[in-house]
């Protein structure tokens, strides 16, 4: 894990306020917030843990007593203890459901990232899973934690952190202006980044190998053609650009395309990922 | 749409600060950042759209002539366009992903709760689709707008609505303390909100009705026992609780929940909905 | 209490930088600030007390040593010790004055609305007290938090929790539209809330109870008035909606008001009240 | 008018989510909100007007046509159109009560501000009347707009603005350390600033003059102790201190304290004042 | 030192976030966040040290055990240790360079300060040095506390603290408005403040003096023209306004000033001060 | 640019506020706020213009006219107009300050960027200047914004964007653990960016660049051991590392360090730039 946890603590209390920002008033039209209370959060299902450093800040922070059993990344069976709390029944049901939201939510990130991961691994040792960034908007930090927490690598944490070029930049070159020149333009720009550039089919990769990028992205190549761009890759003299594959990738065929050759496998998949129950029990302590 | 659009522009700013603060960094390093480019989204495949009005104002805000085909709320054939916009290149590739990831996300909510209602409709005219608090920690806001725009309404906004009161809490009611006698302490600690009582079998129900609940929140019951508790609530006299059904409620059987007499459908399932995919073109102008 | 404290601790720092972001001046000129220091607050006069537990959690966050003698929601005598505090001069002197000034406005708000609540008691013991969303600009969480404090209740936290059709909404229905039906339309869009009509006059209340509201809100009726359609609602078969009063509403009137009928009082009042003296003793340790 | 609007757009924003956040459920629930709707305002009592200039800034924000009638500080009559707003009803609807309450806020403080000004005047033409640090916590923004546009000044912004010595400043000076060598050494560290001594009684009072304040500040002094405190001040050589009063000053004995020699009387009694009734009629456009 | 420290929480998790919000790449990647670490702070040179109370609750807030050597305002040797932290290398590792910047950007205002402060004690032992309000921009608060840990005044925190009186202001005034005038109509606003008139030669000077001028702000006078500035200052009856000297003073020419008479220096150059090295040892513990 | 202008609305909110969030005082005690005014701000020297796309977007959003002259990046010589604005004296004296001091602070970065790329220039054509992370607390956004207009890349803009392994995370690896080693971990967990080696002496970059690293950065190297390092590098085969200079690079010995074979120049130099003038002239319209 980058650091643990995911969040600062301004953005837990807004993370509360959106549900619990005037407490639970259930709890307060029935009399019992002063009640002492427990809770245990359990794996329903086997997953892959994230979020409990996150949930046990929060809940500290909510004056409650709470520790993790788990940290993230830590992949668990079914009926697992995840997190224990203790403290005035108030503030319990106040953050009850943030907190298994949250766990819910971003285990299921990290147990599809972890899937996708396993998978690939079978295919290739060292094959890498990179998520996009087609995170759920204003979630980037909590998705970013959960796709690290599965094993996976982030592809780019922003807009400015690499050089890739898109079809969409080359429209905009001037006419003589060619692949390898504006390679270099971008190396004396952006000196210490690799250069990714996107190709969608065969003979633009050769253009791209030839242009000079240090990583070509496959856009929805199918294993067979990563295969035959791993060919001319490793027929080629001097340097050789790494190969990722993105575009449809999901734990059913991570496999074949790190057989096919591709080292990097870029996916948005488990942005998309079910949340992973977690079964709540919230008891007078 | 009960306001548009959904986030304030300090929100829309964070929005897009958290990929592009700094720009395109590719665009930035091929100098092509001031060339006149023109971005059209379109619909990939049917859907019901959603955020076109936030993108809008986002665009505009970053000094973009952006205007938009399709209100949030519209149902849309595959390859409609959504939106427009033309200006500098620099900052139609920095807003592209944003944009386009907040229009998939928000149109995948509202598609899937469409068609929740859609099919609830075909079982019984007047049932209510209501989603719940676990849309994905720190979106409510997103998503309960499209919740709306797909037909459905928001279970509850916020922990301090209304009473909602969960088996949890009756646990920590006194021994002698009867569930009549708790309804009546909400109601007067909250006046003017309906009393909900969540209960998981059909004597609990009974209890629950006999308490004087405003609604019953059946929890995982089937069609079939949601339509014996319909009968027996038929069969009282002066007041009668509304019926909610909640727990794995989905398209496929909202129809028969509906037609068993539940009033209200309770579902999470739309915050899980894939995103639907919307086509980006961008090009010089 | 719903929750305690009110607010978190990125609004506890708002709070102390309006006033002291720089510190204390004076002190600091003085050359004093690291001298040890000792603050008691005590009330003044007889007061419900409101605010302790953000004033300790702020003091704390400020390093310094804290301890509230009553909680929020009590009922003291004059000279009843609230708060202590010990510490370095330059942290106390910087920080008196906000929570000082917090103190006695949330107590002030407590106590009239805990004035009214046990006025209203006179007339009718299950009488409830709610007051309404007229709070000043910016401060509706401190102002919620006042009025649960004092035993009273919130009419509503926001406008999208509750359906109160005002007479203003009326002149928009169509021609054809009567209130029945619209009364239906907001059901199916807000399944689980009571549906609020106010009314200016004994016919129009009238007409709301026969279009089926849940609460007729009387708007500026007298007693009489309310005692009249408490007659006619009673007087009913089927469903009997419940009577808010509201408009002009305060300690002097609401047991006349409670003993007419109404169920429930709405008012502002509160949140025009004095503030309650807290004197501050502040000397070396 | 120091500068206007009194609130930046991200604050405005804030204020209106605060009751607004997901727009007026009603509206929304009775299928009025792409209606066309006028609102106007007009002030229900003679008042100083204060707030027009936020209330226009956020209305057209959020996307109507509003204008205003009457800038902050401007006395009128009760009946006087205050501000106008075209738009849809969804939008109107959700601003209504922020927008009503904010003038009516803002224009009670500023109204009673200026009946203080205006009593003073009549006691002696150059008075001046100063506001204290002690308005709600979180409105010092708002308020102090207020107290400028009644025709007051702030005291104090905030608490490192100026020097003023309390008796709880001194308590903490060292036993042989004299006023005068502390005033000297306030002088030191804030070189440009009047150093304000707060005294309790005459014989306080003379000694702070003789250690050399620039300002004295009569704490609860009555009007005929502050012209036996004047009357040493001006029997005095070198540079004579300014006077000030505070404490329980109102528009009811303002003139007097004025008459009798205090050159600034120190208040904070508009902060409770009354907020002015602003009628608001919305109807289709 | 007015307060410690200078920024609140959520200030510090910006200021944390602007560098590491999602950690350090390379301890992730090198597998080694988890080994027990240790870091040491040492002054590589002679300095005043500033910010080791922001940066020790900084530390302490990511979970290190973390103490500070020296306060702000001492002045240290080379070598001399200023803070240690134990805990996580993660966390260390992303948390190194923004305490160390933080260090020497603040002890290099604060040790800049000093310099000039000492250098005007040489001159007159009373002078005061005043730091201007153009720090860099968005960092207010820690260039206020530099500039006072290094014994400076700020000469003023914001643009509505004090009456001050550029030409810009009087091209403003109408042709018959005196400048005398123009002053008492300020304390008629202002009642508390003095009045400080920047003026650009000797005989403007004495127009403000005549004018009645609490301060003299005399902008990129030479030490000459500010002692006969003094000489008619003191040679005047009455009320005398103080001097201050502005405009290109350093700690080279700040004991001439202060010799001719300038009772206040007002400077920005401490703002431009170069950071002073903090070495860091980081190490396994 | 990256993209234009560097600050979001909120953010610009935040810095006038810092300086101006109660307007100007003097302005209003003065009685001139509603006059009609006009700044011009002109270079004072020749300067590298930063920062003029904020200053417009500020003041257009405080309801002033405002027109930039020049964009970011241009070179301009002394006395070239780059801003005009119009509108309220209030608000002209409010911004002020603000305005010229973000200009002359960003133009001195800028600036001193553009002087040690033009330098290095000098030396090699395609040499690369990068700035590195240690821009002032709280300022990068501004900062690498004003490093981009004058030429230069940044380093990283964060510490997950890159890999860099220091001296001090080597000393965190096993005993076992060779660098080679290391390098192929890390490939792993970031497949798509650079590994660069941060290396102390000679004997280091080669081993740095036996392991397969794809940058050498040179801390404190002189540029004839960086020349040295070339010729390794450049005798080598395979892949060939990028050599990066770091430590004590400025504008004087840029051209020698392009002219050894260094590609890219780390300097934290134009962080500590001193402002460049820039003159205002505010008078009536």
């Amino acid at each position: 894990m980058i650091h643990r946890p995911a969040l600062g603590l301004a953005e837990l209390e807004r993370l509360f306020d959106e549900d619990a920002l005037y407490g639970d008033l259930t709890t307060h039209a029935l009399g019992i917030g002063g009640r002492a209370a427990r809770m245990t959060l359990r794996a329903r299902g086997d997953m892959c843990v994230c979020g409990t450093e996150d949930a046990e800040r929060l809940l500290r922070h909510l004056g409650l007593d709470a520790t993790r059993d788990c940290d993230s990344g830590r992949a668990v069976r079914a009926g697992t203890v995840l997190m224990r709390c203790e403290g005035d029944a108030a503030a319990l049901f106040a953050a009850w459901k943030v907190v298994q939201t949250l766990l819910e939510w971003l285990s299921g990130i990290a147990t599809d990232t972890r899937a996708i991961v396993d998978a690939a691994r079978g295919g290739a040792t060292d094959v890498a899973v990179a998520c996009t960034r087609k995170n759920l908007p204003s979630t980037r930090r909590l998705a970013a934690y959960a796709v690290i927490a599965g094993g996976g690598a982030m592809h780019r944490l922003g807009l400015a952190e690499t050089v890739l070029i898109f079809p969409e930049h080359r429209r905009f070159l001037d006419d003589g202006d060619t692949l390898a020149e504006a390679i270099l333009r971008c190396r004396r720009v952006a000196p210490e980044r690799g250069i990714v550039v996107e190709v969608t089919d065969e003979a633009d990769a050769v253009a791209a190998i030839e242009a000079g990028a240090d990583v070509l992205q496959l856009e929805k190549f199918t294993p067979v053609a990563v295969a035959r761009v791993r060919t001319v890759v490793d027929g080629g003299s001097g340097r050789r650009p790494r190969i990722a594959a993105a575009g449809g990738i999901h734990a059913g065929n991570a496999a074949d395309y790190a057989a096919a050759g591709a080292e990097i496998l870029v996916t948005s998949r488990p942005y998309a990922a079910a949340p992973r129950d977690v079964a709540v029990e919230l008891r007078p302590a």
